[in-house]
């Protein structure tokens, strides 16, 4: 069960993340199909956590959440595409996806390719005019770019999807220099925690944080996306698996998951230790993150 | 013939745009499958045009071309990640481009749109790093991504390719309330102007080029891309089909172009009517806009 102060506060930020979304959407001049692709699974029912994370690294560091909106769209656009680009045939072949079709499968695969690069382009242009509403200087304005870049990019989510892709057939490859273990984490690091990272590094950015702040909470973004990936994982294996809305496929792919490599009580574990070192991490920013205490360990606690 | 001015100038430039590239992506920590995947596709004999318009476009406001070499090869990054996306087999379904193996024909699908994606990704990074470097301020930094943004987005190169999408099975559709010419000229603006507009004026916003100044870079773009394109259809029905290196699918599919709904002479003339309005619009630049008439100039005449 969520604390009520932790539902109220998401629930409060999820209205905000939806009523801005819509704002952005609305009235541009996009071909008709394209902004339908984009929108249908921009609003089908996420959870909003990266632009909320982007909303409390900005208050732990003095900004309030609202002023960070337009950059927590953006990542939630970020984190929407590459939903999109994941479910094609041609990578996952998902047919559902929180229990609805996947958008391939509503608009085609073409237009669910663009639907996703369309959403990916936007986000920059969002983020970008966050920094300018608030006046940001350009070193800043770069440097939040590069941020949200970095962990959306090659070296991020996306070297994560290629790295799960390399990680295929991983029992054919144990052995010949292949480290199951280090590639899990690389891949999860990378795939989950990396955005994570970014969303709330995005935060502090706008809020003009110091570059200690920066670091502690892309730290602890890192940390707890890894404990939430592991979590995920093991949620996968014990948990009902039509509260998630998934098909199950990770089980039947045969794919390196922390349940498997570790067991489900040692993943466990892992993931309440990643957790209480993310959460020391956030100790000089006091009651400033409180929301964000709570949703970490909600996010990494939500299968127990 | 390319006059030797011109193609000392290309040349010259051709080189910078290639060593910068191969700066911007070597030795970087991403998984190398991907790294591999994102190279093939940039280093694949293209001409450059888009960052050489990054360059012209901020020598007509008065800084050196060179200065804005990163821009121009985020610019670039854009172009080659539109190219593997489009040459995808649920878009085009090309085998080849420049008489080489399309990217997913090497590397399969799924890596083929993730290189897609990252380069995408890290043409944002890439642009914020030049205006950084030039010490941009927050209100130009975040015009420099909103422009480039909105000429590859769903308002631009993207929208073009849905709306081609759309337009497929034209002849079915006309009298329906479908205008095939707007059509066309909607599809090119978007798929291919949009992008050499953003990329003019990219540049003029790294030179702090005035707004009138922007706008005629961008206008420019507008009209000789269209030309540009216009020409291309023409070529594609006239010309010699091995010399660009296609399978001359356009025609085998009944595709909706210039050629067809205009007949090749017409379709000719408009292309020589936007070039020269498009040549109108450089004047007031004087000298500094000679590299960019010239290029402009050979462009749209090449099928000549």
């Amino acid at each position: 069960m969520m604390p009520p102060e932790l539902k109220d506060f998401m629930e409060r930020r999820s209205r905000q993340v939806e009523r801005s979304l819509r704002g952005l959407l609305d009235g541009k001049q996009r071909p008709k199909r394209l902004a339908e692709a984009m929108s249908y699974s921009l609003f089908a029912g996420g959870k909003r956590l990266r632009p909320i994370l982007v909303m409390a690294g900005a208050e732990c560091c003095g900004l309030e959440g609202r002023k960070a909106l337009k950059a927590a769209c953006a990542l939630e656009m970020i984190h929407t595409y590459s939903l999109i680009h994941d479910d094609l045939p041609a990578m996952d072949d998902d047919d559902l996806r929180r229990g609805k079709p996947t958008n391939h499968k509503v608009f085609g695969e073409a237009l669910a390719i663009l639907a996703g690069d369309g959403l990916l382009t936007y986000a920059f242009e969002t983020a970008a005019a966050n920094a300018r509403d608030l006046g940001l200087d350009g070193r800043a304005t770069a440097e939040l770019i590069a941020c949200i870049a970095r962990g959306a990019g090659a070296l991020g989510m996306v070297g994560g999807q290629a790295c799960d892709l390399e990680a295929e057939n991983w029992r054919a490859k144990k052995g010949r220099g292949f480290n199951p273990r280090r590639t899990l984490e690389d891949i999860h690091l990378r795939k989950t925690a990396a955005l994570m990272a970014a969303s709330l590094e995005a935060g502090a950015i706008l809020a003009r944080g110091s570059s200690s702040q920066r670091r502690r909470l892309a730290e602890f973004g890192r940390k707890s996306g890894l404990a939430f990936q592991i979590a995920d994982d093991v949620l996968d294996v014990v948990g009902d698996k039509k509260k998630l809305g998934k098909s199950g496929s990770d089980e039947q792919n045969d794919k390196l998951t922390y349940a498997r490599l570790y067991g489900v009580e040692r993943a466990r574990r892992l993931a309440d230790r990643l957790a209480a070192e993310a959460g020391e991490l956030l100790a000089p920013f006091g009651r400033k993150a409180r929301a964000l205490r709570l949703l970490a360990d909600y996010m990494i606690k939500r299968d127990k």
